[in-house]
C-alpha cells in the first residue's frame, strides 16, 4: 500500500515509515520542504534496508498516498492541512498528532474542538479520519527485531477506515482496540501526556499501554 | 487509618470502602443524606465482613477522616465541596472524580479548569489534593479474592500526600506510578472514558490499564 506520512521527517513519522517499509509498503515522506523530505527518505532507506521510501512536498506526498498519515506538530495543522485538503478527499487519514506543550504550565493542551484529531477532521472535511498510533514509541518502531509491547487504540467515525487502520496495526503485530468515535480522541491523545511524564520520571524511552481484562 | 469517602454510597466509593475495610482501615461513608450513608454502611459491613464502616453526612464524614476521598459525581462538586472545605484543611484529599457524560455528544467532558481534580483543588484550596483510583473497576475492588490487574496512576503537587496515596494503593497490591503534577489529572481522568468505551464495546465490566516498558 502507498502510505504518505506528512511530518515524516519527525521521529514518530520516521518510525512508522521504517516499520511499514520493512513490511513491504511504499512510503512517501512529506514535508513542507521537499528537499528535506527527499534527504530524510534517503536516510530512512538505509535504516530500513528497504527501497520504497521517497520524499516529496506535503501536497505531492498526500496525492501519492492511498492512506495519509498526519504526524505533524499540533500547532502546525491549520497552516499545513489546507493545502492537502483536495488530495485527501475520500482517503483514510490517520492522525497521530498529540497536543502536548513541553515547558509550559500544562503538558496536555488540546484545542478547543476537543482533540487534534478532531481539528484534522475539521480541516479535512472530506477525509475519513482515524486517530491512532499516539502511544507507540518511535524508538520501538525503528527497532523491528522485538515485538512492541503496546496496544494500538484507535477511534473514528468510519468503520471501513478503522478496518484499514486495524490491518495496518496488526501487520506490525499490535493488538488493536476500537475505542469508539472521534470524540474519544482527546482521551487517547492525553495518554501520550501520561506516557511522556512516566518516561521522564522513570528514565525510560519507550513506555507504552496495555488494556487489561480482555 | 480513618478514611472518609464522600460519595461513598456510589459504586466506586463503595468498592474502595469494602477493599480498605478488609485491610483494616476505618471507613466513614459520607453522603448528603446522613441516613442513606448509615444504611449503606450497614450493607457494606456485610459485604466486607468488616465492622469499621460507618455512615455520616458529608461534613461530619470529612471531619472524621484523616484522608478524605472525593468520589462524587463530577457535576456535584461545586454544590457539595464548599461545606467540607474547613474539614479538609491540610488533609490528603483523593479525587477519584471522572468528568464523563453518558448519552451526550461526547463522553469525556472535563471542566474548563482542565480536570475534575483541579476543580476539587480550586474548591478546597487548603487541601492536599491527589488524583487517583480513576481506573480501578468497582467490580474488582469488591471482589478482594484475586489481584487487581491495573496500575494505580496518581498525580498531584504534594509529594508527601502522594506518598500516603502510594501506600494506600500498595496495600491493595497495586503497582503505583507517579504521573507528575495535578495538571496531568485531565489525561488520567480521560483514560476512564477509554476504559468505559472498551467495556461497552467488548462487553466487559472491568477493563483496566497497565503501563508497559518499566
Amino acid at each position: 500500500m502507498n502510505i504518505a506520512i506528512l511530518g515524516g521527517t519527525g521521529k514518530e513519522g520516521a518510525g512508522l515509515a521504517v516499520r511499514w517499509a520493512k513490511l513491504g509498503h511504499s512510503i512517501i515522506i512529506g514535508s513542507r520542504d521537499a528537499e528535506r523530505a527527499k534527504a530524510r527518505a534517503v536516510e530512512l532507506r538505509d535504516v530500513a534496508h528497504a527501497i520504497p521510501i521517497v520524499g516529496h512536498g506535503n501536497r505531492e506526498a498526500a496525492a501519492l498516498g492511498e492512506v495519509v498519515v498526519v504526524a505533524l506538530p499540533a500547532n502546525g495543522l491549520a497552516v499545513t492541512l489546507p493545502e492537502v485538503r483536495e488530495a485527501c478527499k475520500g482517503k483514510v487519514v490517520i492522525s497521530t498528532v498529540v497536543p502536548l506543550t513541553f515547558g509550559g504550565p500544562r503538558l496536555f493542551t488540546p484545542p478547543a474542538i476537543g482533540s487534534s484529531a478532531e481539528e484534522v477532521a475539521a480541516l479535512l472535511p472530506e477525509a475519513r479520519v482515524v486517530g491512532a498510533f499516539h502511544h507507540i514509541a518511535a524508538h520501538e518502531l525503528v527497532d523491528a527485531e522485538h515485538p512492541i509491547e503496546c496496544d494500538l487504540l484507535i477511534c473514528g467515525q468510519d468503520p471501513a477506515a478503522k478496518e484499514t487502520v486495524t490491518l495496518l496495526g496488526r501487520s506490525m503485530g499490535l493488538r488493536v482496540l476500537d475505542v469508539g468515535p472521534l470524540t474519544n480522541a482527546g482521551p487517547l491523545e492525553g495518554i501520550t501526556a501520561v506516557l511522556a511524564t512516566v518516561n521522564r520520571r522513570y528514565k525510560l524511552k519507550n513506555s507504552g499501554i496495555k488494556i487489561t481484562g480482555l
